[in-house]
């Protein structure tokens, strides 16, 4: 059995924490201890968010910017899959049994993706309109007024169209170790006269995730976030837990979730189920385990 | 035939640069050029320093401080192996001819090595007194006075033990990849319990490197640096290359040589060379072809 999961970012970070090491390494133990029932599977590949860590390394980048040079978005992405894989190394080894391997991930996006057009992510940390302005011209960075609370950076989102390093995550898992890759998505590359140039752009990590269990002809591809299962009219008097939809009823859904948040997890589930004809999980740690029993959790058919 | 490349500092960046994402790339597309011959190994593992990097990185996280909480030294180091590692697959790539896989490398080293007692290794930016003080008190830290240029954090560089990530680079070799590990001489970590503990200190990557290349009994180990052999009576008049050295030559010369320079490329050569009976070279990239040729850099031998 090969599976990929998808850790939310709630496994690394609560709300109200500010995302010290601390903080990350005990939200991590305790999702590490969650996946304990997948870590018989012959094959295990964890991929995981980045959201709020890139947003304090980009900060980072910005407030030293007068002595130590910024990076590029596309390399923040890079230092926060070796942050986070680092972290999750330190707590999945005590349970794993076996070796993790934490490899730099980059995806490969088409830079005529529309999304290049449209920028609509925002990252980074909110600036008065003197300095947006300022990194508009010296940075050719989009900056959008984002009401009450200043002006934010938005990058494009492209859609993921490849694992650069597949071969080397077959190679790993081959050789018997869980294998955290496509961290934040990804580092996003296009591939230009035979190079990988970084891109400027996120990729959501769920579609990676689900490009990588496709790539992959996972078995598996279960995605971990805040909340137990999917739901129709979420947060309603009448929200009612879905337990399995076939790929036809989870795409006439897709509508009605909320953009930012079930909706690319459905999407990436409804993509990888239509690839391969394998079944795709939704649900929390916490019921990680009762779902693979099938007493809870959003399971996506053929 | 198996061969560890340590890359230098000068191959990331020159003096006088701050270690943006262009100048790095471009003095790797050379550095990488420079490994053409090295390209045709069966297996190949590049190794690489970080100080700019990390000290860099620190700045960073010392900036932004009371928005973004700092991270420890050990996640600085593992930002770094992404940041750089990054860079080396995007100008690697392109002349490999193969895949390039970057794999985070932890370290072990022993908390009761003596370099724990006396930390020596200045690390970050400069304080003035009162921070100084105040992140004694906060972070317990050790901060030196460097004499005319303010106060600076000192931490322990102990000897690296063991590669954590071997059986895994082992796989990534065996898969075909040319792998980038051990970056910045790793994240040190110690054993506690059966968990890796992040441990606010630095390896030596050229000891580092050493110690990878004996774990893969690698048929050769080749250091990279800045100038093209090893000198006796290096900067004088009566300076003299070194064609190639006894190992007990080579351990006789090591008190001749800069303490923080030359002298750990030595002693790394040295402990290879006696461990596996095989060959280690010193030389600088542009002098690579010829030194691999006989025709310059310096051999240390059985």
């Amino acid at each position: 059995m090969t599976a990929v999961v998808a850790l939310g970012g709630n496994a690394l970070m609560r709300p109200g924490q500010r995302g010290t090491a601390a903080e990350q390494r005990a939200n991590l133990r305790e999702a590490c201890e969650a996946l304990r029932p997948l870590l018989a599977e012959d094959e295990l590949v964890i991929t995981h968010g980045n959201g709020p860590q890139v947003g304090n390394e980009l900060l980072r980048h910005e407030r030293a910017a007068d002595e130590a040079p910024p990076l590029p978005l596309y390399l923040a992405v890079a230092q926060t899959q070796a942050e986070i894989g680092a972290l999750i190394e330190s707590e999945l080894a005590p349970v794993a049994g076996r070796p993790v391997a934490c490899l730099l991930t980059h995806v490969v996006v088409d830079e005529d993706d529309p999304a290049f057009a449209e920028p609509t992510k925002p990252v980074g940390p909110f600036y008065d309109e003197a300095r947006a302005h300022e990194l508009e011209r010296e940075r050719g960075w989009r900056i959008v007024h984002d009401s009450g609370r200043g002006w934010r950076r938005v990058v494009p989102s492209p859609l993921p169209l490849e694992v650069v390093e597949l071969e080397s995550i077959r190679s790993l898992l081959g050789g018997g170790a869980i294998v955290v890759a496509c961290g934040g998505g990804g580092i996003p590359v296009a591939r230009r006269d035979g190079r990988l140039a970084g891109l400027d752009a996120v990729i959501d990590k769920d579609r990676a995730s689900s490009l990588l269990a496709r790539e992959l002809d996972a078995d598996r591809l279960v995605i971990l976030t805040e909340v137990p299962a999917v739901y129709r009219d979420f947060g309603t008097d009448s929200q009612q837990e879905l337990r399995e939809l076939g790929v036809e009823e989870a795409g006439a859904l897709v509508p009605e979730l909320a953009a930012g948040s079930m909706r690319p997890k459905i999407e990436a589930a409804i993509e990888f189920v239509r690839s391969t004809g394998h079944e795709a999980l939704i649900t929390s740690p916490a019921a990680l385990d009762a779902a693979l029993e099938g007493e809870g959790g959003t399971l996506i058919t053929a």
